[in-house]
């Protein structure tokens, strides 16, 4: 839950004197997104979410993110869409922070994906990619394999408070992983983390995708990776085959994988696996005094790294010829 | 802010069951109120307010709260009205909670109220009680005098860490409104918390009034007293006479007051700071580590107390005959 920074209404009456959607009606400080601050708005002319960025976004990457969404909105990809200013921008300011106007999506997170959700969640994102495929702008991606020694080497001093031996172990997981991490797979923008709370659905049907604001160029298969991560383990993180088939299904009827991106996917999914482990591992072991928001057991994905790190082929998710 | 309940998207589609609002749609915790967990709810059927009662509350209270909301709501005071389940109740269970849906009012709250705003409020406030005069139901005021030696026998110890010699002042302050407060004055149910926050307004008109979770039977110019303080004095706490006269004669244009309330005012008036300024002081010197809500500083209403002890007559209020 967030919001770091509060909007006065004669600042909100202000920044809404830049837009064509009539006067205020309402400001409600929403609990969704921990990096920045969210409320949603009614103004004369509609619904929508005003978003501050806190100083955990880099206000350079907001052109991409935003841009990302206008694009992805244009080509048919239900996500919050950027309303531009009356002249024509899509970033302002607000309360002192760089601050933007989306459209509000209808829909609600599942708590307990289902098989069904599963399947709607792979095709969503094999459209997402597709998509994407067109996008000129560019950002790297930090929290891919060349970032994660840095995590790594913020937390290797107490990551033993966490579990036994986990220093050694997350070395040895980040050692095989380079050795073994793929070059030249299919790439292009992906949305890099689209957990469950990412993805709005009515009824079993999926209605959108939201939080951008990780989204990177990276490889397409490793986004893949990362869902099956947060959507195909079940509370007790055992994987369900089930869900794992019905996602790579749903992906593949819209963009089949190649057999490089096959191969690779028990080593990308490991890697999604440390990825979330790390940057866990380090919030959890550096939450301030009277945090907002309760940090997320770093041992969850502990316990699917030693999955993946068990699998030997993508049948082992569900992939099928 | 708050949201210290969380709802899951089944746990909601099942609560809806019961009542006929159609489908869920989206579900939003906002940072509203500090008492409780609230939740903006889209529906088939419009748009709501979903409010978890937390431990602060006592559920014995809710039926008066409730049942004012739909009393006033049907007297045309512009509030949140509640929506009753199919088997007729107001009050549900939600996430081991007593909850309850209400209507969702449009409008902000103003951070600097003008002259405009404090007359529109005296009026509402007017309007509210004589709306409420027929009510049946009855909820003492905890928080009224016989109150008060409570909340400073649990802060007398620290009070000095907060203000010098606030332990010996605030004893005074006590011991002489006990002495001289007023008994026999018009009586009926009262807001006892309308501060700016909880008041609505679409540009300069009043667009509603919320919060009615400390809503009692007391006096009702104890009330006014209450919205003099809150929205009358000016960021320095300085007293605003354009202000507290607009006020007054707002609610004049709808109750005059009797002569007997005129003579109280300035006593009820030094009576509702000492109020706030104990529940602030109990407040502050109980903040629990990782507090979600930072606590308000009890010293702007030691100003205000120092105002009113000061004050001869309701004519330095802005009262006129």
């Amino acid at each position: 839950m967030a919001v770091y920074t509060e909007v006065g209404d004669e600042a909100l009456a202000g920044f809404l004197k830049g837009y064509d959607l009539g006067a205020p009606l309402s400001l409600k400080g929403i609990a969704e997104g921990v990096e920045n601050s969210n409320y949603l708005l009614h103004a004369e002319r509609g619904e929508f979410l005003l978003t501050l960025y806190e100083k955990r976004v880099d206000e350079a990457d907001l052109p991409f993110f935003l841009g990302l969404m206008e694009h992805l909105a244009k080509r048919g990809v239900n996500c919050p869409q950027p309303v531009r200013g009356r002249g024509g921008a899509a970033i302002g300011r607000l309360a002192g922070r760089a601050a933007a106007i989306v459209t509000f999506l209808e829909g609600l997170s599942v708590r307990r994906p289902t098989v069904a959700h599963c399947g709607e969640v792979g095709e969503a994102l094999a459209r997402m990619h597709e998509a994407g495929a067109d996008f000129q702008l560019k950002r790297r991606n930090a929290l891919s394999i060349q970032g994660w020694p840095a995590l790594f080497e913020a937390a290797r001093g107490r990551a033993n408070e966490v579990a036994l031996g986990l220093a050694s172990e997350t070395e040895r997981h980040l050692r095989e992983l380079q050795a073994i991490w793929p070059e030249n797979l299919p790439a292009g923008v992906i949305h890099a983390d689209l957990f469950p709370d990412n993805v709005f659905f009515l009824g079993d049907k999926l209605s959108g995708l939201i939080d951008f604001y990780f989204a990177c160029n990276d490889f397409l298969a490793y986004d893949l990776a990362i869902c099956l991560n947060s959507w195909a383990f079940d509370e007790a993180a055992e994987f369900d085959l089930a869900k794992g088939r019905a996602m790579i299904d749903g992906y593949q009827s819209v963009r089949p994988l190649t057999a490089a991106e096959v191969k690779a996917l028990p080593i990308l999914a490991r890697g999604a696996a440390l990825r979330f482990m790390l940057t866990r591992l380090v919030d959890w072991l550096n939450v301030p005094a009277g945090a907002l928001v309760k940090p997320k057991d770093p041992r969850e994905y502990l316990e699917k790294l030693h999955f993946h790190a068990k699998v030997e082929t993508a049948r082992d998710y569900g992939w099928r010829a």
